[in-house]
């Protein structure tokens, strides 16, 4: 495998000498040609550094990878999660994409779990509960704040609330205001045992003073059982979910009680639909795909070390942070399926935040800074609001900036100057529904997945997070003064804590 | 100034080889004598990957580079800001630390504001006003944001709320649920130009349906007028605050209004505390002199592409975001003040989000990616609430990070195996006050200011958010379909919004 990207850097220097604006000039064709759709969901690559013949090189590797077959394989069931042993089939939670017997089977626990999702939420639409404290962090935490964030409407039936911090502040944060006997809690943890979610369960538990509206989203039933949820109170996950690719399960539920059942569903419609392009169109036409083989282009042949989230939506500030975890979480490994170290720098830092704003903060960087960071701009075609003059505004800027990035400035005054030559990929939206959102965040799903076929690396374990909560066990009786710490910079570290506190 | 930094590299080759593990075994009295305090606030870099030979290197360069008259003459008003003729003088808002004359008359400037700032808070809390609307963007919003989620009470005289994404969608958001009469409106910008800004205060003036709860910030006093707010609500700024800097000028009315004039100026002495000791403690013992130093040896001599900025407190979330104006809107440059292309690498990207959150996110990535992210850890000692066992869990949480970060564990399964000799900072604070918050951004602001003085380049302007202005102005007509535009790959996105928009 480790040739299987060996001609990408001879392609980057092949147009290093060549600007952006050069390519478009030479074939501006190109800005119709490099561009797909899938349903209400256009990608332009036109702006992204390589021509006619990087991409066809780039294609090629992602035939000789077959990603059509890793594609299948992902979403028939297989088990993708080599190290652990486990399938990662977020897909069966939105549709039968492939009917192998294994995505059947998960799609029916899909489909009563989604049922008993719907008694629950109609439940309490009838009880005189006004709010919702969704108690998780990480994967059961970002997906449905993102989506609530964006899509629920101020006349809804709930107000969903989010708690993840371990640090007190944030139950402080989220709790007041608010009435405990018109508030119902969820605890969501696949595993139910969650350090920050045990901790803050007890404190929203104790603060609700009655059990009986405190609800349960696990794969852990027993756990559950022993913290004192009933069944009737609990919905379940499966170990063939991992929690960053799990707002499509039950993890959602604090989706369904914001936007309503029906939408929460339409949601998974539009991921679906995108399941089905990813799975059925020919790579030259596959969003993914595209999308993928950029990534690896920006990453390993321009050696982008880090790629920006810019979305030109108020809606989808959340986004940058839910998209962090999904490719860091999925990407940030060094060792290969086989155990061997990559030969390759894996996953940049993704980052980034909503335009306009980011204009008026980093932006400075991204046109006159020393350091060239690809960036995924997001926008959305037809607005919500009456104002009209802010949507002209918005997409003017959108529009703008990928221009003066792309093509640059040169000036007499050297501090005018503005090189260009800085790649991005424009995403637009029809219209923000939850179908489109649905599609959009599939369409990252499947690209990092493809992404960690061409790295040769899992996209589904996280090992990495391990280290640090054994030594944080092992660091408790060291803050409450029982021992101290075996490391000499921990121990000076203590001994200031204790100076402070006292 | 080229062979300033010259040395650098060839210390970094020097310990190429060498781990964090190995520095700290060989040299275990680093733990307690690579630390320092200012008051409330210390900081320990034991864990950055350099030694004291190292050390010395860096140092010896800010000698050279003279960083102690650098500090002087930002605080004693000299035109810092050389390439638009100006001071740089946010110190003056906040005490007289160099007696200039010119410093002693923007001193008296800063106090008359604070006293009719004192009068406007008066005057709103003896009204019935509930609610206030901060409208402004980049400079004017994310440091009045920043200190108001921080430090604002649930039992508040005002409720603050902060508008400023042109997107429409944000101020349905914030006006959603609000009285408009019982709520007032600031308009925040400098030039008091600024698109966002008027285009938002259009609406929320509208909104209102009166004139008289509409206040402004700006230092052009006749385009305030014009737009119809008359000099009894209007607080001035100067040209000598750069807007990134701004927070403790009138751009924080918001923050007086939220917290109370009170500790508003206690905000002030924390910073002018960090001040005091910018300018009057020997290089060795300057807080902002080893943060500089350490920044420029991360990214010059170990190439790191980003830093992270990691808050263990949930309070204070948005300092990533407000950090990342901060630094890379005023070391975002690759032309030096002579004219010059840098031959350095100037800023990488600065990015982050609070801990323990971000542990279940990207955090994978920092332990087991290819790519080392030096990382600032910054933690709160005392708890101001009532959970023990959390504030527990969150300390404990910080310190092991930092410690598996640096020292990384091996194992038989590669998969599991933790390289470590990944490089952080711990700013710790005895608790979370305006004071320690106020010396906490003073600390970052100087060290950025000394940053931009090792690298010969300007802290203080940004040209390069010029050019988007421009031609986002230069499209709007092709949006509203008056025109064409001229290059074919914003045709191409103008062809598919308007397909998407009938």
């Amino acid at each position: 495998m480790a040739g299987l990207l060996g001609g990408l850097e001879a392609q980057a220097d092949r147009l290093s000498g060549t600007t952006l604006a050069a390519l478009l000039a030479a074939d501006p064709a190109r800005a119709g040609d490099f561009a797909l759709r899938c349903g209400p969901l256009y990608a332009n690559f036109a702006r992204q550094r390589y021509d006619r013949e990087a991409l066809d090189a780039l294609f090629a590797i992602a035939e000789r990878a077959d990603l059509a077959a890793a594609m299948r394989q992902l979403l028939a069931g297989e088990e993708v999660n080599v190290t652990e042993g486990r399938a990662a089939l977020h897909g069966a939670l939105r549709g039968p994409a492939v009917g192998s017997a294994f995505a059947l089977a998960a799609r029916a626990q899909a489909l009563s779990t989604q049922l008993r999702m719907r008694e629950l939420v109609d439940a309490l639409a009838a009880s005189d509960v006004t709010d919702i404290v969704s108690i998780g962090i990480g994967g059961s935490d970002l997906g449905p704040r993102l989506i609530v964030d964006a899509l629920a409407q101020p006349d809804a039936r709930f107000r969903v609330h989010f708690l993840s911090n371990v640090d007190g502040n944030a139950a402080r944060r989220v709790l007041a205001g608010l009435d405990p006997r018109r508030t119902a809690a969820i605890m969501i943890s696949k595993s139910f045992g969650t350090q920050e979610t045990l901790l803050n369960g007890g404190i929203v538990r104790a603060w609700l003073g009655d059990d009986e509206r405190l609800y349960a989203v696990s794969t852990n039933a027993q756990r559950v059982a022993d913290f004192g949820i009933p069944p009737e109170r609990t919905l379940p996950m499966w170990d063939w979910v991992g929690g960053r690719y799990s707002l499509w399960s039950a993890v959602g539920f604090p989706i369904a009680l914001a936007l309503g059942m029906d939408r929460f569903e339409a949601l998974l419609e539009g991921a679906a639909a995108l399941d089905a392009h990813a799975l059925h169109a020919p790579l030259r036409d596959n969003l993914p795909v595209w999308h993928a083989l950029t990534a690896i282009w920006n990453r390993n042949g321009l050696h982008a070390s880090t790629q920006a989230v810019l979305p030109y939506d108020d809606r989808l500030r959340l986004l940058p942070s839910y998209l962090q975890q999904l490719v860091m979480e999925s990407l940030g490994k060094s060792v290969r399926l086989d155990g061997r170290e990559t030969e390759w720098h894996t996953v940049p830092v993704w980052w980034g935040g909503a335009g306009t704003d980011t204009q008026h903060s980093f932006f400075q960087a991204l046109h006159q800074g020393t350091q060239v960071v690809p960036a995924d701009f997001i926008g959305v075609a037809r607005a919500d609001h009456p104002h009209v003059a802010n949507h002209a505004a918005l997409l003017a800027n959108l529009l703008a900036q990928t221009e003066a990035l792309a093509n640059g400035r040169d000036s007499e005054d050297p501090h005018r100057r503005y090189p260009g030559n800085r790649p991005s990929t424009l995403l637009l939206l029809d219209a923000l529904t939850p179908q489109s959102l649905g599609m959009l965040i599939a369409l990252y799903e499947h690209s990092v997945y493809l992404q960690s076929v061409l790295w040769g690396i899992n996209a589904f374990d996280q090992f990495g997070v391990e280290l640090g909560k054994q030594v944080a066990n092992a660091l408790l009786p060291a803050l409450s003064g029982e021992r101290d710490a075996d490391d000499p910079v921990t121990r000076a570290l203590l001994a200031e804590l204790r100076g402070a506190a006292s």
